[in-house]
């Protein structure tokens, strides 16, 4: 067997086999054939695609590239959740700790934001002191004594798609579906949950603009776990907007803490609650999501789930008190508001350009190596459909100087429309994969 | 504009532009970008083809990555011939000195062998002293004073082709229609020739193994080269069988020199002579390709054909007298015959195996740094639809040892197969496509 056969198969719309998936995906883990071998491979499959069986034995072979993580030493069924990613989408630091607080052990990786959508690890590290990074008896000790960890990957997971994942990147074959769920279910497989909720995004700042290319990765991924053999739901929810009002690192963790004292409500709290009442329905704690969703919304009139936050932030070297004191959060040196400058209804926003209005102002990344300024963001004041006044508070810029407010001030207009026509407000869940 | 929006628009169906072409061919020649976009994008081409638009422009850029020929030095309309390779084709070697002896100045470049084919130079260099390496100078001066020469690329020809044919062969993106065409007619236009006479092949030991395919591959071509203002005709060929009855270097010269000598005929000299008529027809020589052909047959009789192959010899360094006397050519040390084995008609034969076998003799290259045995080979007996008995002779087979001469019996008589029931001789000629 050799990779220019492989290659000439998927060419001619072949369908690899098990032993010829392995051989490439080893390859890949290795380093063994050279780019340009993987990148002409990469775009046969994005054009010609894979099958089911295809993409379940790639997610399989390339969990198996590297190390499985043993969670047997965690009682109870392990659930993790997983966003494919947008703006303002803090829907980790909402309901895990809300899951944890009812019973749910959550031993969650996450990762870093990179181009216009943010990333989990980097929110907490704007928590004075917290540490994402630790080792795997950390991580499982964490879990057993207070029920939840979110950290960073230790070990080798999937090296196979940390090669494919970056040639993807520079040959244009990110938006392909096998690839895409291979790429995400090989990780989270190898982490060693028990059973996985997803959250696919759908709209101008999800992986998927439609309505139909989310729901067919949402339905890929639900069958791919299924034939893997782990239990699975996706939701299909909104991102025609950013989720969360707050977008920027401290910012996104601020909401998140206002969520859980239970002062804030929005449709941030909505879309974790509803991905956590599955979570706690696979964990087998409720016997309906909507029961799940209810044992959650306890834990927040309890207290009991900004606690578990609190004693997550303690374990990982953080300070606590950011949980009962804002402020203590960093802060960016510039804050004003900006108003909407004329009359009408929020008919649009481009999502994504709203995401890079953010990096660009120093809270997001363009490549891996860029640092990151935890204070600066903004607060959208407005959502999709809202009847709006010229002087009706449009953003509060949080930025490191006057100059980048002025930018992302700027980058922000341009990216909402307001026109004079009624707009709806879009749905907050499009549909919901079971198995 | 990046080669990653180049290569983006390629995937998503999109026509690129001349100016998107002009940056990926001269990142191809510069090497300015890396392997593995140029392997997406030339997958993505193979799989989403491109427009007559498209394939034009691609074959101008890659001419025009390097030197361009001036053949303005010499007078009269220079006609070059192509063919897209075979086995046993020794067509070069045959009407190049007759079209030379009615007065078409031929000023060719040819290439080495690889793979199953081989090529003009290789059996070139089988004669004593010969020299296929000139400056431009010397091949100029060369044409003006014997009307012939035939000899490798000097200078810096279409180096964009260099490195994307070196890329194709790895990332099985050779089959490409538009990256065939802008391969070889780049190459074509940057030699400085006045009208091109193409010859592609087809069947089991063509590039082009369906009818219907080589077809393409030559109204492509003439298309291209009408677009890029040169006078074109193509012949559409057979190459279910190997053309001459010679396979190996120094063997293809000896039946090259049979035919000019009149002492042989056959379908390698029919096919000569239809090519041939069509290159004097464009040099103005004559008003008709029949009457071209005609000609070539007359200076065949005459012994001017011979002559030219002789001055050509001398003039670059071979010893002229093989011309008179073959045995001076290299010599095999074992020469032997194999039977047929069987009785029947010759019904098929794997052309591209029958290649491959000569090339394991060492008459051929697996990689271009292989080094070549001139004098091994062998001379097929039979053709397609021939009627054999058991003892009829199949090969002789001309081999370095007598192993190497049984390992090449085996597989050329697992090549050809003879059956019971009777076959028909394969028509030479397919089609003709002029402008």
């Amino acid at each position: 067997m050799t990779m220019l056969e492989i290659i000439e198969k998927k060419k001619l719309h072949g369908e690899l086999s098990r032993e010829e998936i392995h051989f490439f995906a080893q390859a890949a883990a290795e380093k063994s054939v050279p780019d340009y071998q993987l990148a002409a491979l990469l775009m046969a499959i994005r054009l010609n695609g894979m099958t089911d069986r295809e993409t379940t034995d790639l997610t399989l072979e390339m969990r198996d590239s590297g190390d499985v993580a043993d969670l047997s030493a965690i009682p109870g069924i392990k659930v993790d959740k997983h966003s494919t990613g947008g703006v303002g989408d803090t829907t980790t630091l909402v309901l895990t700790p809300l899951a944890a607080a009812c019973g749910v052990p959550v031993a969650k990786i996450s990762g870093r934001g990179l181009g216009h959508t943010g990333g989990t690890l980097d929110k907490l590290e704007s928590i004075p002191g917290m540490k994402v990074a630790m080792s795997t008896d950390q991580f499982i000790r964490q879990v057993n004594e207070i029920g939840l960890v979110v950290a960073a990957q230790s070990g080798y997971l999937a090296p196979a798609d940390k090669t494919l994942y970056a040639l993807r990147d520079v040959t244009s074959t990110v938006d392909s579906l096998p690839l895409i769920i291979s790429s995400i279910m090989s990780k989270k497989l190898a982490s060693g949950v028990d059973a996985i909720v997803l959250d696919v995004k759908t709209g101008s700042g999800a992986i998927m603009h439609t309505l139909e290319d989310s729901k067919a990765l949402a339905e890929g991924m639900v069958r791919v776990g299924r034939l893997a053999g782990k239990p699975m739901v996706a939701l299909v929810t909104d991102m025609s907007q950013p989720l969360g009002t707050h977008v920027g690192n401290a910012l996104e963790v601020k909401e998140a803490i206002d969520l859980l004292a239970g002062r804030a409500g929005g449709d941030l709290l909505e879309v974790s609650l509803g991905i956590g009442g599955w979570m706690l329905k696979l964990a087998g704690i409720t016997e309906t999501a909507e029961e799940g969703e209810a044992r959650m919304r306890e834990a927040i009139a309890s207290g009991a789930g900004l606690q578990k936050l609190k004693d997550m932030i303690a374990a990982q070297g953080g300070n606590p008190a950011v949980c009962d004191d804002v402020k203590l959060l960093p802060q960016a040196a510039v804050i004003r508001t900006s108003v909407c400058g004329k009359a009408g209804y929020v008919q649009k926003m481009d999502t994504e350009a709203l995401g890079l209005a953010s990096q660009a102002m120093g809270a997001g990344r363009e490549t891996m190596e860029d640092q990151l300024d935890y204070s600066v963001g903004y607060v959208l004041k407005v959502r999709l459909g809202d009847k709006v006044e010229a002087d009706t508070p449009l953003v509060e810029l949080h930025a490191k100087n006057e100059a980048d407010a002025a930018r992302a001030e700027a980058a922000i207009k341009a990216a909402i429309r307001i026109g004079p026509e009624p707009a709806e407000k879009p749905p907050l869940f499009y549909a919901i994969i079971t198995e």
